[in-house]
């Protein structure tokens, strides 16, 4: 742990403005109840000010602001106001318990974008803020540009609005222009005047560099936005600023511990995927593949992880691939109960490491499969997929399937909203025959997830399912150039992992397969 | 412009392993073909020293690196080598230039993982660097965990690397676990001894903090890999390293208008996407959404940018959403040849934002449909999509279509690798038919595209497709729970598209749209 940097701070204030800086991201657009959603996630985390939204927008964007100000939630929820004073009434109108005001701050904004001089901007600032602070608002100062801004302008701005009421002002790299000295240099200058908020970009990746910057120049509240969604590189990511401050002086923000399932449901509402290199929330920041990083680990978590990723409600992770090692394919084969000898093992890793180089992802499924050929072993399935076919493009999908269940065969079909949809009904008709004599076989798909496919429409498509039966899950991945069959492919194979466990091991809670595609 | 803060550097050099730690990123495995392509890329750019991989891992490792060793770059080509002397071997036999040697630093490496001690480190490494040199290759020393290590013992390894005769020791930060007081503290002490490289990792978001403190420390080469691939949270981005070198201090790495092709090279061969809101490389870096950016972009292009686009050899975006401003609008419908007047403006910005406010991406179809119906102009179609049927899962996947082509009716069919290869063959083979005396239509698919699916079997999948006939081309999107009908859909539209191109303007070279789904 460094010695705190920042000055009698022991409490950094978050502003997230997800639901605003962040929704301005092209593509993103929330209806009011996702913003509700993500208002609660981030109170519940202990977030300081929500801002929910910019009221000018639209209609159903002042409604989801409304709705975000009606949860009476701890934290502060304010609206984005340009200065018109139409901004403010209608963020008034929302019953917000404050604005962020912004007022262009730069010669470039003051005099091209809005036509206007410093004199005249100033003048707004004063009757706005005064206006605000008249409606019992709480006031935050936005000099927008204020990292471009000369500097002795946006102090007289600035400290204009402090003296108007406002409650404080923000440093905006709005265009994420500034390096780490430059923003020293401003907010060391702002934070004479009051407290002053930062609001950086990641233009140059420099969103949490300057955050810090900031805060070590008498900052004592930062902007930021769950995993960075914001206009252009976007903003800096609050997760990061979050945990960055916590590991390494000790100062507080937020709930670190709820960091991860706040990452998701913005992900999830935006449609922005988590990057798998993304640190808190990526899935590979917490796993680990390499053969020196896997036995590292397995002799001490802390060898290769910085913090455990309990920290922010995770769990690590190993993963198999071509620098794996003896250390991580044994602990892997001890996971799904499989035993080797020293000879065996020694297979077994340099196959995976084949398998590796060839390009390919390592699944459990692969070693599984490798150490059975290793062993001499061979799969027994339970259930196996004899036959499928499936009609689409018209108003019906619909799917067939033959399956071989214990020994008997059972067909069935079903329908569906696509030809996978109606593939997984036709699998779960199969199971719940009972006629044959074996149980039915009663199962959940708890997620179907099909990476993103480019290239053509004959490539090859990879399918990861997990699939789930009372207390017991497995994971899956199938490949085929046609989706219909990957997918089925993958929920029948994991519907046999799972027999498997049940008859093996009754202990196994966890087994992760996977399936070759044709072009293997 | 800052003043250059780095004490006499004008040049920072920069180490790429997006092919060796990169490459450690769990799923991400290249192949020799693979690594000699972006080694080539990299090697155009400037880039002064490539790791290739790490030559004990497999055969098909070495195959890769020695085939980079082989291409003659202008880069030096290294192996990274763990502390044995095997290790050092097998790079000599890739014929690289020089190798990363690695060794343990701190105590819990030392100890714990390699159960040696900090005397025996030490040795080991004068040896094997003496090995190294006499075999003359250029050898940089890697205290791994070096940020968590005893300093003093860190200096007395790193420091007897140096008289034994490595050209450099390298900083690593190998969990991502510094700050940037501790970064600059361990750095300066270690420029002290001599010529010191940077290898940082973003756990905790502080990767290029973590640069920029130790260049200010005295270091005068960075690790990084492209896209920030590697392990857990990755590494610090080359890219980013590049433009907040370049942007903020006027200070050389690489060519930086080559950092979005390499980056895009990059994202191809490992499979990790890039992320809209990348700096540099991400598809929204230099796009712009909401209403008060679009307005002053349109005024001033550096108004919302912090340079241009074409530094890193892209282009600027406008994109129409929830926030669109009239400004915006006009200048998207100018683009595809559309006059309104100024009612017929309002009333667009205003269905425009209505789209947006109920969580739609609003593409530039959608504009184009919402101004027919503000005009009261009806679309007329010259290729519509009439009837589709495909059947999957089994050998052969095949589909057939019925289309109206101006005033008559075609039906075909095709089979595929896959329900929308089959649907594609089916619209192509429709197409060529002459007989009906409508011209046959050729085209080329030149990109096909579906965000990852995620949520279950019945979700709405978006399919984006480009289409071109000879020199013009299109973009369509289309959504339906069914891919193979989203997918058809939006081929099928794309192609009336651009026969309403070749008819009302000659010299249009582009349009765009988008097909709602059933759910809309």
């Amino acid at each position: 742990m460094n010695p705190n940097p920042f000055t009698d701070l022991e409490e950094v204030q978050l502003l997230d403005t997800t639901l605003r800086d962040g929704e301005q991201m092209p593509g993103v657009s929330l209806t009011p109840a996702d913003k509700v959603d993500v208002a609660r996630e981030l109170d519940a985390a202990g977030v300081h000010v929500i801002e929910a939204g910019s009221a000018c927008t639209s209609e159903g964007e002042r409604e989801g602001i409304r709705r975000v100000a009606d949860e009476e939630l701890d934290a502060t929820v304010t609206s984005f106001a340009r200065g018109v004073r139409s901004d403010i009434d209608r963020a008034l109108d929302c019953d917000v318990d404050g604005v962020n005001l912004v007022v262009p701050a730069s010669d470039k904004h003051v005099e091209t974008k809005v036509g206007s001089s410093r004199e005249a901007v100033v003048e707004t600032t004063v009757e706005l803020v005064e206006y605000a602070k008249d409606h019992d608002l709480w006031v935050e100062v936005l000099g927008e540009d204020g990292s471009r801004a000369d500097l002795e302008y946006l102090e007289r701005l600035m400290g204009a609005g402090l003296d108007a009421g406002a409650d404080r002002v923000c440093y905006c790299d709005t265009v994420g222009a500034a390096g780490p000295e430059r923003t020293a240099e401003v907010v060391s200058r702002l934070a004479d005047l009051g407290p002053t908020s930062l609001h950086t970009h990641d233009d140059l990746g420099f969103g949490l560099t300057n955050v810090h910057a900031g805060l070590k120049a008498g900052a004592d509240t930062v902007h930021g936005t769950v995993l960075g969604v914001g206009e252009r590189a976007g903003n800096v990511a609050l997760e990061e600023v979050a945990i960055s401050l916590d590991r390494t002086y000790d100062v507080d923000t937020v709930d670190v511990e709820r960091l991860y399932r706040l990452c998701r449901r913005v992900s999830e509402v935006t449609g922005v995927a988590i990057p798998p290199n993304k640190a808190v929330c990526g899935a590979n920041a917490f796993a680990h593949e390499s053969g020196i990083h896997t036995d590292g680990t397995l002799k001490d978590g802390t060898m290769y992880e910085p913090y455990p990723p309990e920290t922010v409600g995770r769990e690590r992770r190993l993963v198999l691939g071509k620098h794996a090692g003896r250390a991580g394919v044994a602990a892997a084969l001890a996971d799904h109960g499989v035993d080797v000898d020293d000879d065996e093992l020694g297979e077994v890793v340099s196959r995976v490491k084949e398998l590796g180089d060839r390009g390919k992802r390592v699944t459990d499924a692969d070693l599984l499969a490798i150490t059975e050929d290793v062993q001499g072993r061979e799969r027994d399935r339970h259930v196996e997929l004899v036959d499928l076919s499936a009609t689409s493009g018209g108003n019906l999908p619909t799917a067939s399937v033959r399956l071989r269940v214990g020994d008997e065969e059972r067909v069935a079909s079903g329908t569906g909203s696509g030809p996978v949809d109606a593939g997984l009904e036709a699998v779960r008709a199969a199971l719940a025959d009972e006629s044959g004599g074996v149980d039915a076989v009663s199962f959940e798909l708890d997620s179907y997830h099909v990476d993103a496919i480019t290239g053509g429409t004959d490539a090859v498509v990879t399918v990861a399912v997990d699939l789930s039966r009372g207390d017991r899950s497995v994971s899956v991945s199938a490949s085929d150039a046609d989706i219909t069959r990957a997918s089925v492919v993958a929920m029948v194979d994991a519907l046999d992992r799972l027999s498997e466990l049940a008859d093996d091991d009754p202990n196994a809670d966890r087994a992760a397969t996977s399936v070759g595609s044709a072009d293997d």
